[in-house]
């Protein structure tokens, strides 16, 4: 078949959409052709697609499989591993645009969202209701609830209270096809059939566009936060406290590592008044009410002393605990303005935290290159941010060899190439190295099963080739 | 192809496996040729593999692929939907003899377990290191953990703790050509490609064989049991007592419903002193420690009142509420007792669970059946025996159309045909009814996909024909 060309593709889908819908100017083409993963590969999109509507999603992938093109659906675009980036002969299809809350129930204590929500927009609107959505990544200003999903977003609360996959119960989406699925429940407990819902969830839309989500709800109250905020000397000593937390089998509902490079690079931007002259930051925070909360945030002082801490401080929830949180969210975006950040998010053990802080740093120094440090500690979860300033070619090849060495070095510890921003196309070969060519082949059948054709978003979230050569 | 004869095929088996690893006379055929689901179609297995290791689960698919049978893989035997029962022209393959704890990684918190550990094993196994895995199914004290993740069992702790897809979070499977998959991960967070490892869990041995499992643990410590008990003059005001308790927002760690019928049935056979005259007995029970956990008690005892509850009581555990529980996991085969069973497991939405205990009253009396009632109340998942006497078979035929009769009204109120117990064969047509004939084509093409040719437990779990015409 002849490759549409951008302008006949973009007037076809004009007349079949309307004009609201259909972006095709090269400006917007550009602004929709990747998410903010420095470096993935991108290539400008044939046409954006802002959908308003199920029947819109259902229409682009029909008119995509009869033009033989392929569909990359997109939240808000601030996913960090190129899952959203734009291919070759593609239709961006943007969901932001889908921005309702269809239903909050209070009694059974689910929501449903269409993907385009916000992730604090729906937090802040069951709120009203005394409901809670705990997923809470660092881009939850800006990120959205189908992008969350398709990518099982983690966050600080995860810890304690796990990632998207574990809140959502249900979604509607479209297939390769155009057909529309209903997957999962509106009940507490439900094991009908195959788990559809969570093999969508992390998928990255290679199986299906998620168009709406049923989320899970706690109750809001109930809880009572303290902070535990400690300085040490080195990454490893917080590494170490980090251990000792975990050994003592405490389990808090946030323990986030932010480190003095990035502290300062927040505080440049925000001038929030940061204790500039800090290594690292340790920032635990405890939710059990009263004497029980009381205890564990004592207990949590106690371990972080005992690693190096200092300055350790417990607090009720006050503006100092809510600017180092700040700061914590601040983090990669301050880092941002730096130069481009190649953004690691590798899990390990979380007793092998300590080893692999000082495996990163040796990552640094091996290959010339400024690593910052944000971490949700607690999970094992580290994102060393590897910065290059902007048009250093040899920093960027050489910023590319530190984070391959990184993650060889969380694969020999027993982790995992990505905690929570999935594989998109920074981690293929990184996913090639962990799962294996049985467990890659499974993935491929799976996708040709559900997507023959290979419209939906090819080439991500797994290898195509088994040895991470697609 | 010749079908084998059960002589031949053990014969061959038998020079493959070795003698213990291989049954074929007749009683171990019978004994191996079903679950404890009351009714469902079985048929003589050719033969019953007792695998010791993963090389035997190997060696018998290879085998079943050459001689063009089909294994249907099985735990205890204690499925309650027909998951594991024998179908033409198989090998039942037993897990129960891979019973060792691989690994209890204390600091991690997460073990490896192979598939035949009993539930209650592993718990008592894993409490000696101070760690805690929730999923308690009534059949704890028999069923396997590779049964409970291939049907993704609940039980009483999952209205706060989750499902047992909540806690495996790596496997090792065989798959349909005998190839060996690890899926999942060691970290506690982890998103690398597709999430096979939920995808497995419940899939009932259709798309691969557990060989081991990789649960979560949580700390043993930090919880303080508190139950309340009360008793109520009918099972809709019970009912209303469980709406008041989840509208309230408290989310307790156990909420119970047990009517008459079960707790006489139970008494009868154990002589518990249970108290014969009630109706309908609600246990409840927070975890929570101190004053908080003294609220939340408190709490629900008033409104268990409010709903009409007698003699409601709050304790902390004794003798008399570890009584009550026993006779909870003691009512399904003390029913048993009395006659063929068979049990529903819908699952409506909690604030419908008065209105759905009253239309399982009508569907008892509309078809002159005895329904006693037993119910993981605060999820909403209710399990109505159906009791009808050996050998009448015009009260097995109403019983047939009492079942189909809940499963409908289920429905309509928005339910879910199964909770916790899985499809397996009971719930073929209930599944084609609930999920519809796309997302059934999506189970479709994901088996046809992992198992082309059909050899894993085909006709489990989703109806292979649309229309549950399988």
């Amino acid at each position: 078949m002849k490759k549409p060309s951008s302008r006949d593709l973009a007037q076809n889908l004009t007349t079949l959409l309307g004009q609201s819908r259909v972006l095709s100017d090269e400006l917007a083409r550009q602004r929709y052709s990747h998410d903010d993963a420095e470096w993935a590969p991108y290539e400008l999109p044939l046409a954006v697609v802002l959908a308003r509507d199920i029947d819109d999603v259902v229409a682009t992938v029909r008119f995509a499989v009869r033009a033989g093109v392929r569909v990359v659906p997109r939240g808000a675009g601030s996913g960090l591993s190129g899952g959203a980036n734009s291919i070759a002969n593609c239709i961006v299809l943007s969901m932001e645009m889908m921005t309702n809350v269809t239903e909050v129930n209070v009694e059974e204590r689910y929501a449903v969202v269409e993907a385009g929500v916000i992730n604090d927009d729906l937090r802040k609107y069951v709120a009203q209701s005394g409901l809670w959505y705990p997923p809470d990544p660092a881009s939850s200003a800006i990120s959205t609830i189908g992008g969350n999903a398709a990518t099982n977003a983690g966050g600080i609360c995860c810890v304690k209270y796990g990632v998207t996959r574990d809140y959502v119960i249900g979604m509607t989406v479209v297939l390769a096809d155009g057909s529309i699925a209903r997957l999962g429940r509106h009940t507490a407990k439900g094991s009908t059939g195959y788990d559809l819902t969570g093999l969508m969830v992390g998928s990255e839309g290679t199986l299906g566009i998620i168009v709406d989500v049923t989320v899970k709800l706690l109750p809001l109250s109930g809880r009572e936060e303290r902070a535990v905020v400690g300085y040490f000397p080195s990454l490893t000593a917080a590494g170490d406290a980090v251990a000792a937390v975990t050994r003592s089998g405490i389990v808090p509902s946030a323990l986030e590592l932010v480190d003095g490079v990035c502290l300062r690079a927040v505080d440049d931007w925000q001038g929030l008044g940061l204790p500039r002259e800090a290594n690292t930051l340790l920032l635990a925070q405890v939710d059990e009410v009263g004497d029980r909360g009381r205890e564990l945030a004592a207990s949590i002082a106690s371990h972080f002393r005992e690693s190096g801490g200092m300055k350790v401080d417990v607090a009720e929830s006050n503006a100092e605990v809510h600017t180092l949180f700040l700061a914590r969210r601040l983090a990669y975006p301050a880092l941002e303005r730096l130069g481009p950040v190649l953004t690691e998010d590798i899990c390990v053990p979380r007793s092998a935290v300590p080893e692999m802080l000082a495996r990163i740093q040796i990552a640094a120094a091996e290959n010339s290159v400024v690593i910052a440090n944000i971490a949700h500690a607690g999970d094992g979860n580290l994102h060393p941010l590897i910065v290059a300033p902007d048009g250093d070619y040899g920093a960027k090849a050489r910023a590319k060899l530190a984070f391959d060495q990184i993650v060889a070095d969380c694969l020999s510890l027993g982790g995992t190439v990505t905690g929570e921003h999935g594989v998109g196309l920074l981690k293929l070969p990184g996913c090639a190295a962990e799962l294996g060519p049985i467990v890659i082949g499974m993935h491929r059948a799976i996708k040709d099963s559900l997507d023959p054709l290979g419209v939906l978003n090819p080439g991500k979230a797994f290898p195509l080739l088994p040895e991470g050569k697609a």
